[in-house]
């Protein structure tokens, strides 16, 4: 009897049901739901999944234990490969999918709750799989594995820009092992994430700690970076008067030419009726502000740590704020309320559900075709950094619109011969 | 002491907090929530509550006991009105609401999952408060003190389309005992209600059931009324591809020239990611639909009732769908999988938050308008069914701007004598 | 041999082409580039064009001579009709289309430049062709008809707001000799001419005169009615910030939640690059606003009568305003520059084309079918006013999407039954 | 006496107004009206006016003689330079221009029509004023101070790409005589001039041309780069529905992403109102597609060359197309309606007035500030291609914004060390 519905059996009292059997079949449920919206990753799958390019390779990851995570390690399997995982975070953990990766016969080295030390020996669990490939989210596993020489890997991948930094600075000392590839820098990555899932995503967030009406308000989003550009171009389009605030003057002057307001941050402070944080700063709004800005304002910061906005002066002037709505909390400074979104912590990630399965499609795509790269040209790369090569970058793109069921136009050797004559002396 | 934290009090095991306390305090925060949002209210209020022009009126109202409600019924006791309320829907009612109404001495009669009796007793209880003007949704307080002939009454209001329907046959049998006026009507509700208010709860609603990325989404808006509007607008703000089906030709000619695409249901079968409909109609996603559409389709109603999908298809054809996220589940059709959000039933208020406190604002400033209208003129008005008078609706929207911080221009006598001198013969 | 290019034959000094043939050719272009996007016209003259509904009829028209009109006309003459026509304004006879017009036997009766007397005598003459169905753009033809009591006249339509109200003035005192159809007042004229053809040819107008970029400008339109709501959305399309000022609070407050900017127009005086008046009203930018204006700023109005701006003043204050590019002026108002665009006449008109034949196509569209419908049906209609019957409006709407190519959905019988029964009592 | 109208002057038949008079007066016009709009040159000018950072150096130049190019030459001027000019291009000479400018004591060496010989004797006399900085737009000027080894010259600026090639082309051959400053590259210059300018400059095009509804109108536009990007984002905001062809799958993708349909051109040949080629690439539209195309269509070109659709092809089939409209010719190609828009040249210089002077002013700061750059720096220069500096860069958007009244924030010590802290190991 297949089990038809989460809900039923959690108010189950049968028994035979124990916590992992509910654990597994909520994993199950929640890798389908993910495998519904990752496209991109299954028709690289059906691609290869006959002639199993991966199936004399150990492959080690590093990742975030999601369902987006749980449908890039099937993919991995079904393309041949051994796979263990142990997680780069240890709050980031979703035990169900735990379960069912478990139950599919993929070594997970990740409990939910682990310490720091749990944290460590799992990923030496994974060094001591012998891996071949390894793909990091943060090169805390590459740090490891070259501490420690092991002598199995042929390559590996780093999805973050942090993780990016620790691998030049081996490099640059002369000590990188092996060839990683970069996965950042792939234009189907960073050109989409930011702008479009980003940009939904802090609407979300948005929505669900507010639900106030869009329509009519006055944001203010600092900075004009891709963040800043998804989530203005939102805001608008759901009937949001929108200023934006930029140090940079060639991207103000973008703003301005897309049609939104641009002043600073001190002129704008006693209109706004929300402000966003969108610059990878600290102090973007300080101390001095909130004194300016309209009772009953709303803050929020969608960049990654949270220095944005001046939370602990708020903090120092009101010990106990109001806990209005879940993740909402009221300030009351000199008599004004000013509210605070997630504890001024990156909102799409703590209100909103963080970005779409969608988008996470186009990274792990670049993060899969990476690994069949190395397995494949491993012998002719070098022990450096490399980018994403440009082919696979294309074919993720081409492979995303294929899932799309879109078909575009190619050049035809005519057009490409007057390209090139147009292009040089 | 003042309680910050409600959260922190439900924690608590103090035994001096019991629960109506906690719900008191819950109720408190809802209330400052809600007012920090309804400034038309609010403006209402500021105006007339030195003169207190409701001093020697009792009034009777029949609303859903919710936030946005308590906001209503303070300003008019802080207009001098007595007050007592009933539930107008026993799922309705709000504890935290009730008891904070009870706490500021509004008489309250109604109870979380009262019975029908119940229901009923209660609506008696407010009739036995000799009411002076009845405010209504749905027209059973105005039914109930039709058939008992209560005397006190010298006017009312009603809020609903339904409830006007009952009125207006009371009235063409000459039966109405007094002046209603019925709210609806308003400009300043049913032009902003849909469009505004319903077109953002829809996208609400999506993004916490799918989280899916709506860029590049091809959404099928069934429907280009108000809401059909408002949410093909948002949609499109936010990067989809928007179809609109139409049954009615200007309708159509209309999201043509709005720049949608436009096509007959069955034709776009086959290239919907998503279906919304917002027709009023049944039957609009029909038996034949289904199995046209693609893989992994997702459903939606935002009409009233759940009679626009067809959801005993569905049902009939899989008994037992897959619950893959709180108000979504997968129905298998013959190896399809169909994703049904809500159950068909109305998006906004099952899986979104419904009308934004902004929203009901306006609704509830015609209400205490006409109220402060019915209290100055009863003694003029006939024994029928009345529009919201003009001057109140303009009324409505200037509070509203003046809530906004925005001032309009006025029109010099000289443009007053040329508009009439232009306008008639 | 056919003539291939007008500019080749004005050009030419071969003696037998004369300046008429040239015209004729001309002509035949006009009518032939309007037919191209007239396609509702053409689906009604396809429709009707073997049972000739018109054949035994006489048609009186008194409209403006365009390319259009010669669709209108020559598609009612392939319906069977007899047809003259003479001038609605002496302006406005374009000489190519007249000579068209009458190479395919419709009796013109205009001139270009024609005087007072001269236009007079051409209505007469159209009078006394003893016209069974008149139709009118200004109810000059059907007043001269009602002071000679012409008998041959069975009915008429008319196409002006100012038409009808003269036709009401003779209605309310008993003296309406005929039925007649208001066309004005069809749901596919007036909800689609002012939004969509207006709010384009506006834009026409300032590309055409200004040159400038309108990324990042920003433009203060008076007035949110059909035409300011068209005009703004499509500046803000085309990355422009926009103002609006109101003085109808209702308009107001849409504008607001359209996610506009909303402002007494003395308060953003010294901040918009260029003013639009769209208003109907007199004195809408008037003496003391000018000094408070930016340096350099932009004036247009888009107002039916030149009212709207103070251009006496304007006049008064510099008597030789510099003609800086066609239909722009620079007035030095105490050395401050003050661009007026058109003379501060009507701009889509004055400085665009004006409407583009597929608006003029939907009001056309409602004139042929109503002398259809009066054609048929005039035994039944009443000496009075009548509007566009709501089939024919219908009837344009679904022809319009037929010549769009687009189909929509009708509703079952099982559907009208439910709407009935959830509407009514 | 000031003459006030050129109008008024044309019309005059007094003696002493000689033709040169005129052109004279209408020069002062352009150059004025160029200036009203040239704000950021303007500023330029203000900042180093008094200072004369130029007032030893010889300009040579050799650009389009246009009244934008007479606002940069007079603020040189104004700097204290001496300034020859010869124009870059025999026909975009603009005769009151050059009356203008030799008024104001600028060498010009250009006459209407001239000869290639006078076009190169033009250039050798730019040559013989020993020019110290030379300004190029197409490298011709460059190229001869090269042959003749002109020993003036201690440094120069180049326009445009094809100039940059041709000097990429000295350089690698150790031949550059002087440091060049290569102002395309400019965030300032190419980020903004397609995207703002030349998307903004199609529509004008498209409505001088057609002059038809573009509401509801289904485009296709073939490359989604920034004068695609430009040009959709503009025709949607205008009620169009836009259809992207592209060969690129990454701009493919965020052409979807971004909301619009994505297909192949020949999927979406037989829906298409309109075709805008934005390519760089030959044959987009060739021989094959004409015949699935809609009766009716229209055509244009936006790419650099006529390369892009195949007007050959459609000149063989029909010799001679009528000429519908200024600039618009319509081909009968087996009884179907083919429109071509300027004989499928760039359809924004021929039918609209191509670049706004804004947009100009971006480019021409650039270049200013790239002389004044030379003037201070050029002993420290070394004989190579320079990019502008970032510096000159952020300068320029800088005085872009302070034109517009637009004031941006400034990063804190404290977040500049941050930011450092933060990029680095």
């Amino acid at each position: 009897m297949e089990i038809r519905s989460q809900y039923s059996i959690i108010k189950s009292k049968d028994k035979k049901y124990t916590n992992s059997t509910i654990l597994l079949e909520k994993g199950k449920l929640s890798y389908e739901w993910a495998l519904n919206t990752m496209k991109i990753i299954s028709k690289i799958r059906e691609k290869y999944e006959r002639s199993k390019p991966l199936s004399s390779f150990n492959l080690g990851f590093c990742l975030h234990i999601t369902k987006e995570t749980s449908v890039l390690l099937m993919a991995a399997k079904a393309l041949g490969a051994n796979i263990s995982i142990c997680s780069a975070n240890p709050l980031s953990i979703q035990e169900d999918v735990v379960e069912f990766l478990k139950y599919n016969e993929i070594n997970v080295f990740a409990t939910k709750n682990q310490t720091k030390k749990e944290f460590f020996n799992n990923i030496i669990k994974v060094i001591n799989t012998n891996p071949n490939i390894i793909t990091d989210d943060g090169a805390e596993l590459h740090s490891i594995a070259h501490n420690r020489k092991i002598k199995s890997i042929i390559g590996g991948t780093e999805e973050t820009t942090s993780g990016i930094l620790r691998i030049l600075s081996l490099q640059s000392n002369n000590k990188l092992n092996y060839a990683i590839i970069g996965v950042n820098e792939a234009k189907t990555k960073h050109l989409f994430d930011n702008r479009y899932g980003t940009g939904q995503s802090i609407i979300d967030g948005l929505l669900r700690t507010l639900g106030i009406l869009i329509a009519g308000k006055h944001f203010v989003v600092s900075g004009y970076g891709w963040v800043g550009k998804g989530v203005s171009s939102s805001l608008r389009g759901l009937g949001a008067k929108v200023t934006i605030t930029e140090v940079d003057p060639i991207k103000a002057l973008e703003a301005h030419l897309d049609g939104f307001n641009v002043q600073r941050l001190k002129d704008v402070l006693p209109n706004g009726d929300c402000f966003i944080t969108c610059t990878g700063q600290r102090d973007v709004i300080s101390k001095k502000d909130f004194s300016l800005m309209k009772n009953g304002v709303f803050l929020a910061n969608a960049g990654h740590f949270d220095v944005e906005i001046d939370i602990h002066y708020l903090q120092s002037q009101d010990k106990f704020p109001k806990q209005m709505r879940p993740h909402l909390e009221c300030y009351n400074i000199n008599g004004k309320k000013i509210h605070l979104i997630a504890k001024g912590r990156v909102i799409n990630l703590i209100a909103g559900e963080g970005n779409a399965s969608e988008v996470m499609d186009l990274s792990f795509a670049n993060q899969l075709l990476s690994i069949l790269y190395i397995a494949e040209n491993y012998k002719n790369l070098k022990k450096k950094l490399y980018e994403v090569p440009k082919e696979i970058d294309d074919q993720v793109a081409q492979l995303a619109l294929s899932a799309f069921g879109i078909k575009i136009d190619k050049l035809s050797q005519r057009q490409i011969d007057y390209y090139y004559n147009n292009s040089s002396l």
